[in-house]
């Protein structure tokens, strides 16, 4: 029989097919590649002897990755949901975040990060004159690992809308409402007043709706607030403070809660603020974000 | 803490991942498309924390999917083609095809199949009249399991040209070239003569093709003749004959040869070929097709 230079060889049974294959990919350049497409062959190939799908189940699956690809635009990412939905993200996020250090874990930046955020004094509003829903006063504090107070840090805020909606999903919302970007104090603070955000609904008009929808699993995301921290000397940190009493927290949809990112959300009855003003009920988190040694890096997309 | 009607948790570590994820499937409807996810995030979870992705190569992974789904088009699935080149479909058609009853082996249907082929007499030349390359005379049998002839089988016979290309691919050669329906006699025997085909490239231009080139793969398939077999009381048998002396026949870029496949393509020099007709040196291949017992079903498409 003729022989070609690329290592291979004749398949006769299931079980020389995974040798055959990782022998045919044995010449990869790059080691990491090669390290990652065979363990991608070896639990495919395990995936497949599992479940043992037939041809018409495999052309479904196969007709399912195709429409995620499709339901992809300039503006939506249906491979990213995808992801998300069945934990990979999650789980990659804290495969690369694991450490003893105690620092706040991070959590996803999310499509709806902008840069170039106003610039505020500690206490101000994010929320525009006269928006609707319950105030929330926020004092947090930035540390390091060792307990100590990292001044200078820069923070960005923002946050979804009383309804679910950030600003730049809402024609109805004036231009960076809901975000700001802090700076800490010599103790470490930062503090600023808005309205509790909402948790919202992933998009369920493509193909990964449908898996939902079959799956009988709700696309909710709990109320969140999303922060990024950037510090001289210290891991940026991006990450998302969630509401211990919102609906959905022990089901996000895209699995991105973290007990450690569960923020007590004290509500308090209609009286004199903390700011001394007089106001309905309103609520208030108070929330200490640790950062680790390092080199600050930025997410993407980088800040404009 | 806000509970919700479905299933889940709170995601504090790694391990607490795949089972948080697995119960807020655990509702999923159709019990087969349950059992599906619950071993695809079972095997995607083991595969992401055995190569612990860094965010940038999950990200460049999750742009290769997409690009692989936008690679699609109306002619052209990147999706299969990527499934191919894993040997994923080879291996779902091995544990589909997996018995002992010692019929040959199925094989891809390909995507160059076409329905209403003329129907030829025995002896037939489905080679258009001048064709360039060497002859080839194929005298085949269909037989049961027991080793008896199956008369009345009609035999579907498609193959890429000399130079690698199907008629449909081809504005050079005429409609239904190397193409023919052929039916069986009293002794299961069909015969038709023809010109070498040649193996050719998979599509090299998308994604997939990159991911060859970094692989140091060459994207060949050997060369091969395309039968589909139908016959009543039997299963319909679609496969494919591969020449043993064909280059590439070790390395097929779909893993698509089976060493059952592999048909002896008999070199004759030149002299009074089996029609009688003095000609150039010429092949014979003789192979016998085993058909099982069943009902016939029909590749899609569907025969038209």
């Amino acid at each position: 029989m003729a022989n070609s230079d690329q290592p291979g060889g004749i398949i006769n049974d299931v079980a020389s097919v995974t040798s055959i294959v990782k022998a045919a990919m044995s010449g990869t350049r790059d080691p990491r590649l090669k390290e990652i497409l065979d363990a991608l062959v070896e639990h495919g190939h395990a995936f497949l002897q599992q479940v043992r799908l037939t041809d018409a189940e495999f052309e479904q699956g196969l007709a399912f990755v195709r429409a995620v690809g499709q339901a992809c635009n300039e503006r939506h990412n249906e491979v990213v949901l995808l992801a998300d939905v069945l934990g990979f993200s999650t789980l990659v996020a804290l495969l690369n975040n694991a450490d003893e250090s105690g620092r706040t874990p991070g959590a996803l930046l999310g499509p709806f990060y902008r840069g170039g955020s106003p610039e505020y004094e500690n206490g101000r509003c994010i929320a525009c004159e006269g928006s609707p829903g319950a105030a929330l006063f926020v004092h947090a504090r930035v540390l390091d690992t060792s307990g100590r107070p990292v001044q200078d840090a820069t923070v960005d805020v923002w946050q979804a809308s009383p309804v679910g909606l950030y600003e730049n999903q809402d024609a109805s919302q004036p231009e960076h409402n809901l975000r700001g970007r802090f700076r800490t104090g010599a103790d470490g603070m930062f503090t600023f007043r808005s309205v509790r955000p909402a948790g919202y609904p992933v998009p369920t008009d493509g193909p990964v709706g449908a898996m939902l929808a079959a799956q009988q699993r709700h696309p909710y995301r709990p109320a969140h607030l999303h922060f990024a921290i950037f510090a001289e000397g210290h891991a940026t940190l991006v990450s998302q403070v969630f509401a211990d009493d919102s609906e959905h927290l022990d089901s996000d949809v895209v699995f991105g809660v973290n007990r450690r990112l569960v923020g007590t959300f004290e509500h308090h009855e209609a009286g004199t603020g903390p700011h001394g003003d007089h106001r309905e009920a309103y609520y208030t988190l108070d929330f200490d974000f640790i950062l680790a040694e390092g080199t600050p890096t930025y997410p993407t997309p980088p800040i404009q």
